[in-house]
């Protein structure tokens, strides 16, 4: 069995509600259509921007089966499975597959914080690689989670062949740094946020999974083949560009931002679900601006 | 309409499982009818003891269902009903109510932590509480959530008609204090644990919802009768008994250990569901020891 | 030796500066006139409410001397030594005995904060309670420190023949009632803030160390009485009701707030030393109206 | 004025005790002219592997001196001077510049941490850079300080003349990202650890202030000269090697394991003052193993 290859830029799509609530199906047409003209690697569903936490199973399930039906053919569509249980996770995830998920993105049970130690965690992800149809991706998400996934539970879990990288939102790139100095053979890091994508190109990392890449997929599969071309001084411009933005629609106004940001773009983002609040007029002012900054929004 | 009145002491109850994996209806009988035979005020079905993360949707109307069938006349069963969602919380609260459920306990929405400032939380809390056909009750367990509610939040949401207490497993005692002191009306609240009930009763507090309940609910009855009868240096003897035992089965071991204390008691634990391990030898070691100094099992 | 007795309330006093920013002692003598008009334990100087940080050695000396010559014969002064390193602390309690303090405050070290394990910290203590010729009190000060002395840590070196009590400022309720509840002997804990002073009490503590005493001294006095006699429902009226206050001159306004409470009072309060800034006008109003509401401050 | 270039790397050297614990002025010379044998930038002293909390202010003024005096010509020595009060850090910046020091480390205050707001941060170190006769450098030290200057502080104080760059050990890349893309002009980012350096240097830091060159300074020199070279796969495979001995000497063991790894090397490492412990038998073995396989050590 050939490694599922990584390497690039996925947009970690957010889930667009109709007037009634309901996922859409034509909203996402509709952002596909426009992610689907840069040459990205493939996309996410279902993760922090897809507000997973809010879809019920048959709407997880649904999400996948829409976006596989859109999907060029030879972009990967990795489906977040992640569920506090590991029965639900293994449920969830051989569904994602069924509905023609190419991979699982598995964040880390995380209720339980102070008993996810490393025995559990290995446990946990060890069931899901094994009863998992398709490859598994570790997912770490402190900001949400509360829990860092440490080097030496990622280190161990590399080593399972069913497992073949893992999404780092934590940017903590000194444990990227040793972990990727410890695996050896194929793991397959990606930078789990824009704002660090190229110090974790500078470790070994093979591409992101950037929030960013909804609004700037140019920028970030420019970033990303500059570093590949070798152009650092490029990369690095880009990098200190973009961060900005990038900051906006992640950590200072999250998803309602990055939605906020498709509809100043004419994309279909819309509002979150409840409990989260749409974004407020001074953060809609502040990504206008960002966005025009970088030339993504025309100023006349 | 009369207020529902929390006064007294509930266990938060474990949710067995059989050999399958299974909700054991049989296992919560065993349990329900040993704490039956103490003056408890009610029971907490789908709390964090209750591994509610774990369960799916049917599961939990399930377990209220059960439990409702065993409950005697005069207890109150409290049902914990919070989802990550509004349109969710409100949905599975429905749900509980209409399978028996005279309360909603509900956890604040907690994955976005970044956005569940006090306008998301109000907003959320009031569409529940408007929407619950029982009261609500807020529930702050900042150890799983990684958020703590505020005081003014919480005093703010007092004001709803619908929401008529709290669970505060945070252990802040001076927030507990400031929001006692400025509601005015009828406001419950209850120790999320027998870790500080005395003194959260010092503040005013009605009751507890203890884990250590379900394994010491005699001790835990009467720390507040004594409270109740004004006999302090009882109350304060056994608060500072409890806490060693208490702190084995929460913080430190959490539910697994809970439920191993109640195997070697002879009631129905069991194993947790994975990711959760069940408790290693040293840890029953130490809390056969710690149940041995309680008295509350035999020696012999 | 007889046991120094600490039962009562200490005011931890601020440190007064004059125009050139220098320790003024006619400020301190203004203060103390006040407070020495009530029933308090003692004093408390060089802690976190006098700025002890921003004092060098030879200020530090010298506020002992001051104090001790104001200090009434039956009331008690404790002063803040802990420092970074053992020997500094060491160096310092020296200093501080034979400049007249009655008993060492001693904050843990906490600038490794990695490397602060328990045998560091026992071996830190031991050491200053050895040298020192005062008896030495544990401090617990997390909010500043990023550390929480542990209840194991802390029942170990209860032990220490010179190691008499606590000042606990954590807040954690259910660690106070561990350790009370292992240690077998005298250890007199005194509750670290007035925002949990009644909860501290219901455990065992038998007085505090309370910032809002410099500005509330006759609250806090009357709050311990009632627990002392029995009338519980009086004292837990008066923590819920000084509970605001407090919490404006602690957490939410610091040393800054406090020396502005004590402007407001007719005190000599004056700025504290930068970075800190004094109170700005906000936060003065809102002092203003939380001791008018406490009648400290005439509305005439 | 010419801008003092900070571009290379820079070993904070730990100060090392004599056997009555007091500063050694042979043991810093003899580990000055090893560290003299590399093409490093310069030195810092009195930074936190520098124990500078430990050290009294006549301390600090003598080790600025002794290694003034066995300083090549064209390196740089940066003295750390930060203290927690404002006029504490002016007059020992004074003095250390009086003493040779050519330019100051100023870490932030942080046992106020509530109230070092942006407000009080920006007075602060304008007072010290207005005051200051040598350039001042920020110094970012979470894991300490339990603080983060953050971004738009760093961005407002590097419009200051005298403030030319910064230290940041927090390993934050995306703050870092950020304050480079928004400070237009001479502002020079120092990667605070050897655990980021490569990052650090991809976004356009200028070089690095690194624990594990005391130890390891060829290989940071060489990993700092790769990434100039634009040779970045070997800048890469250099980093990943790096960082599990980085982190022994840093996050893992601190300045107990990186004394014990100077030792190791024939260095004067030796103990750290009280109360930090010296490295234990498990980490001199680990720290042994770790300086084989980089070949610092030979395994003859």
């Amino acid at each position: 069995m050939s490694l599922l290859d990584l390497a690039g830029i996925f947009p970690p799509i957010p889930t667009p509600f109709d007037q009634d609530g309901e996922v859409s199906s034509s909203a996402l047409r509709q952002n596909l259509e426009f992610l689907n003209g840069y040459d990205l690697r493939g996309y996410v569903v279902l993760g922090s921007n897809g507000e997973f936490v809010f879809l019920d199973r048959e709407e997880k399930v649904k999400t996948v089966e829409i976006v596989r039906d859109l999907l060029p053919s030879e972009r990967l569509l990795i489906a977040g499975t992640g569920c506090e249980s590991t029965r639900s996770t293994v449920r969830l995830t051989r569904e994602a597959a069924k509905a023609g998920a190419d991979a699982a993105l598995v964040i880390n049970p995380h209720y339980y914080k102070n008993r996810m130690d490393r025995a559990s965690l290995i446990r946990h992800y060890t069931t899901v690689a094994d009863e998992s149809p398709i490859p598994v991706i570790l997912y770490n998400m402190p900001a949400s989670t509360g829990l860092e996934l440490d080097g030496p539970t990622v280190v161990e879990l590399a080593g399972h062949a069913n497992i073949i990288g893992m999404k780092d939102s934590g940017g903590n790139l000194s444990k990227m740094a040793q972990i990727l100095g410890a695996i050896h053979g194929d793991f397959q890091m990606l930078a789990g946020s824009a704002g660090f994508l190229l110090p974790a190109l500078s470790l070994g990392a093979v591409g992101g999974v950037a929030a960013l890449a909804n609004i700037a997929p140019g920028l970030c599969v420019e970033l990303h083949g500059a570093f590949l071309k070798g152009e650092l001084q490029q990369a690095t411009d880009l990098q200190v560009r973009i961060v900005g933005l990038n900051s906006l629609v992640t950590r200072e106004g999250g998803v309602p931002a990055l939605k906020a940001s498709m509809d100043l773009l004419g994309l279909a983002g819309g509002e979150p679900r409840p409990p989260l609040l749409p974004a407020d007029a001074l953060l809609r002012k502040r990504l206008k601006q960002a966005l025009l900054e970088l030339s993504l929004l025309d100023s006349r």
